[in-house]
């Protein structure tokens, strides 16, 4: 069918509903330059104004899903996917996908780089040595076979939209639109052609929702997505007003995932592993129970807790570094300085301002500040005190792990601003707020 | 300053208002392609969805018109033009800027093409044979010191952000917005830079603007406009909702003009020239009296029917014709046929589609359906009856002038459209409804 770009704008500028014709003609045609920038660019402030019904929402998904190859992975059975809408020290993937596959579900995990303030699974995997995860789909999809989980950036024949689309987004003001938000997470999910996907939706002061309501909304519109797609889909609703975990930084976490799978406990007292053992274990339930291999999520929970505790999910996460080019033996890169940050009074620690965090370790070189930085693996931060402990003045509250001075200077000066010492211990909400399917 | 155009966009999108500093940004920017086409689409429709306030509007326009070369006409002392909104068959303005300029104020007149259903006095000046409406800034400020007036259009080193802007607009579902319409016909009017200026805002289903209260608002934003960036400006608000005088077409425009001019009277009886006239002379009178040649309104309307009835305006009218390379003497192109239209039944007249009427002009070739469309001058048509009047079946109601029997077929088809005749004579509201100073 043959429609006018500028009434199809127009359209949605008067707040009208489009069709799968209108969606697809802008879609298509935008992806295969036949559409200009500035068209799209007007129709996307548009929906940002405007918004889209949920209908609306499940084919602009759909129809970016469709502008690139979409896998067909039946052959391996049920397969089961994770996504996070980012948070500070989340590092759950990297446990993820070895312990499920050890749980005989197969985990077609196609990750991305870091993304504002918060870490890249494919930045931290590839602070092991000769981790390759830019594999093609054929390599991707054999080392599934055999295997049983692969993590892998996205390849450039699939969602071709979603890059367009979010590069105009970027320059143009238009990142935060839940419609335009929900298409691009879900496009490239469902075009990796698992059969189940979870969500881990962050709410609070370090998520890109501050509260429960809004990551609800999020949530329930990226379920309805799947599941009109033909997926089990459901969604953890968790807490993001703390770092999870104890590190913050690529070859960092990967070290305490490895301490984890390990059954390493944490190195001092203070805060310790628990929180991101706790989400880590919780996901790996929904995700073996959304795969079919328990009937309930309280046994999905034990053969989670078991398959961590005896070494499998460790083995797994060795055999998928070896085929993916690493060599754990290698050993991680390791910064040459160490700093502490202390405390400068004494009361109840409190976590104020996650986006400072993360840009201390961006300063560090943890993160980007542009496209083309070079990251440096080793550098983070180390996370010593918890939400609402009890501090000392001159207490060690943070180390910074870093290769410069003056970078380290910059971190220190940001991460002072990422926190507060009261008098009153801060209210902490549940790790796991609410579960949505 | 140094702005980031996405920060720009997103205040807008926001609701937010904008400084003078970021609309200089915008504006000059996008003029010099420093702000890429589809972030001003982004900015654009963020403006037609959120509004701009009043000061916003007056900034915008004039960062529009520093865009460009803005003329200094301070030399001739007080001058005056006029600008209409737009409707079908006003040819005003060929018999203003000759009638106002022997009142001895100089009318610096740009002028444009036909837009939508309505015609263009530069089109209808061409059908004059050599009359040039390209003359360069020199000739036009040159010819405005020796005669007093001169009908051109906007050159290309003036106002190049409105060129722009607009071309975007028209392919982004932007045009009709009303910060943006304000800026695009104040921006080029203010660099005309004469010292007053009288608007002729239309009202009616002829009329972009469909009621008075929405013409209001247009007509007190433009006031506000030129009143603030030091021009004396008013708007008369007049009704749009049947054709101005008895004729639509380029050339049959301009002897209907001079027929005015010339003191004849309508050919037959039926619809004449009174609108157009009664329309001219107060749109006269309010122009001499912001040219300051008389004290009161009163006074300029009797100058104005004096220079119209004792031939002034006609032999200014020559003479400009002569300065613009152009000899009444040669005659105005005529049409090889004339057809009938003809009333199908009894009743009263009604004027209800006056766009299909003008797309009526448009399938005979007196307009384009595409920019580059050749327009036949001598085609048109001719309005017998006005609205209202009682008409018996057989009456010819219009007369087609045209050179192609299919497109006066179309033409025909068309124009049945655009009225119909009723038991109840349709309410007729006066032709000049408000004055805004």
């Amino acid at each position: 069918m043959d429609f006018l770009p500028s009434q199809i704008i127009r359209k949605k500028r008067f707040a009208g509903e489009h069709t799968r014709e209108e969606l697809n003609f802008l879609i298509q045609g935008f992806t295969h330059d036949q559409i200009p920038d500035y068209q799209m660019a007007a129709w996307l402030m548009a929906v940002c104004l405007r918004g889209m019904s949920e209908r609306e929402t499940v084919w602009l998904t759909q129809e970016m899903r469709d502008s690139g190859v979409v896998l067909d992975l039946s052959a391996l059975g049920m397969t089961v996917d994770k996504h996070s809408t980012g948070g500070l020290g989340d590092k759950t993937s990297l446990i993820l996908a070895p312990l499920v596959a050890a749980a005989g579900i197969p985990v077609p995990m196609m990750a991305g780089r870091g993304l504002g303030h918060t870490g890249g699974t494919l930045d931290k995997l590839e602070s092991i040595s000769g981790f390759n995860v830019q594999m093609d789909l054929h390599h991707f999809q054999s080392q599934l076979e055999k295997i049983g989980c692969a993590i892998n950036g996205q390849t450039k024949e699939m969602c071709p939209a979603d890059r367009k689309l979010y590069a105009l987004r970027d320059v143009t003001g238009t990142i935060d639109s839940l419609p335009l938000i929900c298409g691009s997470i879900m496009s490239k999910k469902l075009a990796e052609g698992m059969s189940a996907l979870l969500l881990d939706v962050k709410f609070g002061s370090g998520a890109f929702m501050k509260n429960l309501a809004e990551a609800e909304l999020l949530a329930q519109t990226l379920c309805s997505i799947g599941t009109q797609s033909g997926k089990k889909t459901r969604a953890l609703i968790t807490r993001m007003d703390e770092p999870l975990g104890r590190f913050i930084g690529n070859a960092l976490e990967v070290r305490e995932c490895l301490d984890i799978m390990e059954g390493k406990s944490a190195p001092v007292e203070g805060k310790g592993y628990s929180d991101i053992i706790q989400l880590t274990l919780e996901l790996a339930a929904h995700m073996i129970f959304l795969g079919g291999k328990s009937t309930d999520l309280k046994s999905a929970r034990s053969l989670a807790v078991e398959l961590l505790n005896n070494g499998s999910a460790l083995k797994k996460f060795s055999e998928m570094c070896i085929a993916q080019g690493a060599n754990l033996e290698c050993g991680l890169p390791k910064s040459r300085y160490q700093e502490e940050v202390r405390a400068q009074n004494e009361g109840y620690l409190c976590f104020t301002n996650l986006e400072k965090m993360g840009l201390a370790g961006i300063h560090l070189g943890a993160g980007r500040k542009f496209q083309s930085d070079q990251l440096d693996y080793s550098a983070g931060i180390e996370v010593l005190r918890e939400q609402g402990e009890r501090v000392q003045r001159g207490d060690v509250l943070f180390h910074l792990f870093h290769n410069n001075h003056s970078r380290a200077q910059a971190a220190h000066a940001e991460l002072s601003g990422s926190f507060i010492i009261q008098m009153q211990p801060p209210s902490r909400s549940p790790l796991i707020a609410k579960v949505i399917t």
